[in-house]
Parts: C-alpha cells; sequence; structure tokens
C-alpha cells in the first residue's frame, strides 16, 4: 500500500486513491461508518493545486484522517455510532480539534467505527457491520477474529488497514490506547486539558480526551502538534538517560501468560539498550477499584446525559451500553461529590509518588487481542443462560482491557501505547505514562523506546 | 463611640479600647462567640509602636475585624458556629483572607456569631446566646426583639454595635447581604472567583464567596482591595451617567407593603437625582425555583461534606440545619449534573439580558426586619404542633430572606447591599448587582448611589 509521508512530495490525490482503495477491503470497510470519498477527493486536488500553484504544504497537507463518529464534521451527522442520533441533523460546524485537522491540510476521509457512545473497551457495535481486528487477520490468515478493541475501533482500524494516515479519536479509560494496543499502532492520551473538546459527544466529560491512532510516535507528535495548535518541545534523549519507572500493583496483575512473557521480552530489550527502569509498588493504584465502586465519573455522566432517551428511546440502545449507562442512576450527587475530593487527593498522592519519573511502563491491556465471536450478543431465541454467558464474558473482557488504561485518565495524566511484540507476534501495548502536563517528556521518552525496540527487532531478525 | 479612620491618625490602642468596650454592651456581646482582646491588643500596640517608629501605616493599620467563625485564624478553633467542632484542634495557620487582613494591618478582635455550618439566612443559633438584631434594637427602644439576618450575623452585628470596623464574612446566598440589609450595614459579595476560598469550613463550594460587611461603600472598595490583593479600578461615575435596571420577576414579588414603600421612595430619589431606571422583565428569574427544587447546590454540597457525621453525631446538629442539609441526600449525581449544566445555560442568558446595565436594583430581601423571638424552637415539652409551626415560620422567613440574593450566587455574579431607608425607619436593603467580573464598575455605581441617597436624605433633614 502507498503512504504518503508528510514532506515528500506524493500528490494528495495519489495518497487518497490508496486510502480509498484499502478502505474497500472487506476486512477494512466496516471500519467506516461513513466514507466521504467527493469531499476528501476535492480536499486533496485543492491541496495538490495549491502545491502546484507553489503554495508550501500544509504541516498535514494531504494525509487522510478518519474521524470518529462523535466529533462534529460540517454537514455531516454525529452519531456516535448509534442508532438513536442517526438521523439527526447536520453538524453545523466542525469541531475545534476537526478544524484543526482540516486546516492543518488534512483530508477526512470518513467517520470511523465506534462502540456506541464510546462506552466501552471492546469494539463490538450491533448497529453496525462487525469490525475484526485486522491486525490479527494478517497475522493469523484464516484463523478467528479477533476483537478490534474500542471504543475508538475504527480509527485504528483504518490505520491498520491503510486505509488513513491516522484517526482521530477520544479516550475516556483507554478508547484511543486499547485499539491501538490491539492493532499494533500507536495510541496518545495527551493531557485532557491540551486539546478542546468541544464539538463532541461527551461520554464522561471530567475523564473525556481527544487525541489520535497513529503508525508512530513521530506521527503522534506531529498530530498532537495540530491538534494542540502548536508543538511541544522536544528533546532527543538518549534510552539510558531516562528514569522509567514499573508500577507492580494492579498494572501487572493476572496478565495473560503469553502477554506477560512478550512484555517481559520488551523490558528485557530496553534493559539491554541501556535502559534503567525501577521497579515501584506504587500501592495506590490498588485504592481505585473502591473509589469507582459505584462506576466512577462515566456511569454517573453517561447517566445524566441518556437518562432522559433511555426512558423515552430504551429500544434504540446496545443493550451492553445501556446497562452500564444505568449503573450511573444509583449515585448519588453525593456520592459524586465524594469522588470528586477522593480523585483530587488520589492525584496528589499518586503524583508525588511518581514525580522522579520520566515515564511509567506497563501493559497497556492485560491481554492479547481476545477472541471477537464468542462476546458477540447471543443469537435471538437462544436460551437465556446462553445470552447471559456471552453478556458475562463480554463484561469481563472489557473490565480487563480498561482496567490499566483508565488509571491515567483518573490521574488526569498523559499516556502513549506503543507496540512492543517482536516481529510475527500478536499486538501488545507498552503505554509509558506521566502526570498531568508532562507529554513533552512523555513523547520524548517514547521516541527512545521506539528506537530502541525499533533497533533490538532487526538485530534480532539480522 | 470612637470610630479609627483609614489615614487618619488615631492611635490603634485607642481604636481598640472603644471597640472591645462596645463589645461589652449586652446586645452587642452576642455577636461575638470569641474575643481575642490580648491578641488585638498586642496588635495594635504593635502597629502603633511601627508607626510611632515613623514607618507608614499599613492600608488598614489598626482597625478591628471580626472574623466569622468559619474561617482558619491561627490558633483558633473554627467550629463554623457548630457544637460538633467546638472541641477540633485549632487551625495552624490562617486563611489567605484572614492572612491578607492581617498583612495589611487589620486587628482581628475575635469570632463572629453564625448560623450553624452557615445553612440559614435568619441568624440563629441554638448553641449560642441570642443574638438580636443591633440596629432594630437601637431604632426601637424597648421594643421586639428582631432578626440579626445570617449566616454572617455576627459579622454584622460587631459593625452595627461599633465592636468592629468590618466583619469578614461569606455569602453562598445572601450571607454577607442579609444581615447588611436587615442591620443598615454595607455587605459586598464579589464575584466568587475574586478571593481566595481555602482555609474555610464549606457550605458549598460551588457557590461560597468571601466578602466583608462595612459600614460604606468606601470601605467595603478598601477591604475588597485587602482581599482581593489588589484595588479595582475606580472610575467616578455621575449617576445620570449610569443605566440601571429594575428586574420585575422575582426580585420584586409579594414585598412586605412597608418595605415596598421605603424601596419605591428610594428609587424615587435616586430618579430625583438623575438616575435612569428602567424595569426589565428578565423572566429568566422565574426559572430559579424549577432549577433549584431539589435544594440546588447547597443542599447537595452540604450533605456530601456533612452525612458521615450526621450519621454518627446527629444530635451535635441544629435540628433545623440538619433537616435543610438532608434534603441533599436525595439530589443523584444526575440531578447534581443537570444543575450544573441548567446553571450554566442560565447564567448565558441572562448575562446576555443584563449585558446592557451598570448595575440591577432590587431589594436585598423582601421584608425589613422580622420579629425574632416568633421564630426561635419551641421550648422542650411544649406541644408538637407549636414546634412545628414555630419551625413553620422560620422556614418560611428563611426562604424569603434567601429569596433575592440567592439570584447573584446561581448567577456566579457579584452584588452589594446598601442601606436605604430614609432617617429613622427600619433598615431596608438596596441591592446593586451584575455578572461575573464587573465588581468594579458595580462598587462605581454604588459609590454613586450611596452619595445620591445621602444627599437626599440630608435635603430631607434639612
Amino acid at each position: 500500500m502507498t503512504r504518503l509521508q508528510p514532506g515528500l512530495p506524493q500528490g494528495a490525490q495519489d495518497a487518497l486513491a490508496s486510502c480509498l482503495q484499502a478502505a474497500l477491503d472487506p476486512q477494512v470497510a466496516p471500519a467506516f461508518l461513513q466514507i466521504d470519498a467527493a469531499g476528501a477527493q476535492a480536499a486533496a486536488r485543492a491541496i495538490d493545486q495549491a502545491c502546484a500553484a507553489g503554495r508550501p504544504r500544509p504541516p498535514l497537507g494531504g494525509l487522510a484522517v478518519v474521524v470518529k463518529d462523535l466529533f462534529d464534521v460540517a454537514g455531516q451527522v454525529t452519531a456516535g455510532g448509534s442508532r438513536r442520533l442517526a438521523g439527526a441533523a447536520p453538524a453545523r460546524a466542525d469541531a475545534p480539534a476537526v478544524a484543526r485537522l482540516r486546516a492543518a491540510g488534512a483530508v477526512l476521509i470518513g467517520r470511523a467505527h465506534m462502540n456506541e457512545f464510546a462506552y466501552s473497551g471492546v469494539g463490538l457495535n450491533p448497529h453496525h457491520p462487525v469490525l475484526a481486528n485486522p491486525a490479527s487477520a494478517r497475522l493469523e490468515p484464516g484463523g478467528p477474529r479477533r476483537v478490534p478493541g474500542g471504543s475508538s475501533s475504527g480509527s485504528a482500524a483504518a490505520v491498520a488497514g491503510g486505509a488513513a494516515w491516522a484517526g482521530l479519536g477520544s479516550d475516556t479509560g483507554g478508547s484511543l490506547r486499547i485499539p491501538a494496543a490491539l492493532q499494533g499502532l500507536v495510541g496518545f492520551k495527551p493531557t485532557q486539558s491540551a486539546i478542546p473538546r468541544e464539538g463532541m459527544l461527551p461520554l464522561a466529560p471530567t475523564l473525556d480526551t481527544v487525541g489520535a491512532i497513529t503508525l508512530s510516535v513521530r506521527d503522534a507528535a506531529l498530530l498532537d502538534a495540530v491538534l494542540r495548535g502548536a508543538p511541544l518541545p522536544r528533546r532527543d534523549r538518549p534510552l539510558a538517560a531516562l528514569r522509567l519507572g514499573l508500577p507492580e500493583t494492579l498494572m501487572l496483575e493476572a496478565l495473560d501468560p503469553r502477554l506477560a512473557r512478550g512484555f517481559e521480552a520488551a523490558l528485557a530489550r530496553l534493559r539491554a539498550a541501556g535502559a534503567r527502569i525501577d521497579p515501584l509498588p506504587l500501592p495506590e493504584l490498588g485504592e481505585l477499584a473502591a473509589m469507582n465502586a459505584l462506576g466512577g465519573f462515566p456511569a454517573a455522566e453517561a447517566w445524566a446525559w441518556h437518562r432522559q432517551a433511555l426512558e423515552t428511546q430504551p429500544d434504540a440502545y446496545d443493550p451492553r451500553v445501556a446497562a452500564r449507562i444505568r449503573r450511573g442512576a444509583s449515585q448519588s450527587a453525593a456520592d459524586y461529590l465524594d469522588l470528586q475530593r477522593a480523585r483530587a487527593a488520589w492525584i496528589g498522592r499518586v503524583d508525588a509518588a511518581i514525580a522522579g519519573f520520566d515515564a511509567l511502563l506497563s501493559p497497556t491491556v492485560p491481554d492479547l487481542p481476545p477472541l471477537l465471536d464468542p462476546l458477540l450478543p447471543a443469537a435471538p431465541g437462544a436460551p437465556a443462560t446462553e445470552a447471559e454467558a456471552r453478556d458475562a464474558a463480554f463484561f469481563a473482557v472489557n473490565a480487563r482491557l480498561l482496567r490499566n488504561p483508565t488509571v491515567v485518565n483518573v490521574l488526569d495524566g498523559c499516556a502513549i501505547s506503543l507496540p512492543a511484540q517482536a516481529p510475527g507476534e500478536p499486538p501488545l501495548g507498552l503505554m509509558l505514562w506521566a502526570g498531568r502536563g508532562r507529554d513533552a517528556g512523555l513523547l520524548d521518552a517514547a521516541r527512545a523506546v521506539e528506537t530502541a525496540l525499533a533497533a533490538a527487532h532487526a538485530g534480532a531478525a539480522a
């Protein structure tokens, strides 16, 4: 497949044509809820013409970007992957994040598949054709379908399938990092305040963060500069100069054995390249389950947003999403205020414990890409026990996938998931994370780690 | 009584002695929950000595200020007027607002009476000796006791009684302006964000505002400059140059007839002095009752803060305060989030409607100072019907007193209550108010109004 690289002189139209072709692959097509071929072609043509006329290529000039279905794009319906909003009026203006992409020369290729209203980490949506993990499909031809991860499932799959250079998404509890980890991509959740959140459907405004899924840390940094309106300062630091921490509580618990071996192998490669990685108990992470026992901010805030519609149009919802949202009904205002207070105190303690580290290393998720078909809802008419068992399996996988990345949302920090598997191995996400506002240093560390892993893998292959 | 005026050369110790003497008057004494005579004398002595040594007098040099019992003062117990916290450990540091007063040379004379935990506008506290309205007592010698207004009841009464130059207080729904209105004083609630709120017991952090009660607008502006850390720009504007609005909805409804006549007379005096006062329907104010039907932010946020103590030490609470706090238990997290959203939208609409006015004029409260004794709790052993009737009367008066001033807290605006009664008439508060951050213009308007009313009253007396 052809990829347009920033700064290279290929035509935007050629690159777009390649993406549009890739989007037709039956394994990739479900990544798109909508393809705007004509609009994208017009945008690409305009950029090529401007460049031909001697104007400088804008930062993202001609790069195809897919937009998660929860962002406003002028003239398109913002449905959040739902049936409920599928008939809503089209957005009258771009969300600020979308407007920044467009102003930087991105070609908006279409709207990406997502979990309904972003409320799950698995990547299943009963209202749309099943999207299976394209990276797993490539690795295991003819093998079983595996979940793409969510909720920015299509923003990742379009990139993994060569149908977009990057995917715009959102991350409330891991929704950028989980699909990136399961599909061998880079998912960067910046500090929440870095990128404007207007013009998007909310899941939990306290935690919702805008970010992107890309192929590399370099692309992530480029896109992040566009989205936040200015590039972060960059400092090239050798791996050996970084102080990296390895939090033990929660993050390393109950790992799938194959994932644990792959994660250990990645750490060993980094250590061999000179990295100093210090174990860190960080027992504070063990408090999160109790703090979020009533569903946390997502349950309360999603219930506030959806409760009226859940009463009037309950059948419009994915029953699994509706069940998760309804958990918020039991939270009292005082519970919510207690949660805010507990979170603020917890952030203070965790920030103090991690202040000495450039970044912390954790598996993004504790599993390799899980099988998809056992998690689909039971067919109509199936025995109730079958339906219950499938729902239980779905919720169990969902909880496992969200477990690690959510920590950073509660922390109001920043995190990036990098592919860390050896060549030919299933996707394995390595999450680097840090506290609020430490995005620049995090990207520096991610560059050093990415470079070291690439060198190690190249060396092993040679 | 002797009053120290800023800039005048009287000694701080002399002025303090006069305040301490006034504080012993049996009608004034209940304004103080605690008098720190030794500490105040030492502070006044230090200031006099510094001045005698040629150092410049600090902005508040030697002026006695009483502090509402909910602010931290180093070495004193912050009890919030409660029995529950009366045995708490003394504060280790001054609240920032208190520290700014002290740094500006204020002499902290003691801790002021207040409703328990600031949760009422009447000014009754069953844990302490009854504080009756000193202004009413002066006006009607031998007459019935009238309520002082709350919750900053003692911060006002100490000033009205000559025992302090100013009172530091807080205002969540009118707690500075109500006692100022009922006692013939000036109460200024600045925009919430203007003054730091650390080191104080919360009632409802969404609305809690720090401010002061003084004798004049000049004193209010002087104290405000100290509390916010810098003076607001001042612009002397003639009354005729101001555009003043008279909101009709809610603010003018069901006024006590005598108060209505006094209020109309004040408006007539201002108009005679050249003021342009335009009626303004402002129907948005009629939405507040529905918006706050579940108790609003105070119920939810006070319940979150108190619920544990209300379970373990219910008898430590004033039953009326406990009843009001318990209303918050029925608010769900979604109700609270809906309230936040509704408030934000409402602020936008009201701000748009009042943007053209320098200030709006309203009666601070719809009543002249109400009788106190019928609102006291029934004596032990009284018939249940008697207790219920008294409680009902208390809650009715409380709701009426809070009705108008609360509007400005929900608006996140600024407001000042000025005495507008003719000489010899019962205290009548005229509230000038405006939107968020418009404090400087509000104080300009208040100066012009205060000057015009003083001139009119002097003219009428001559």
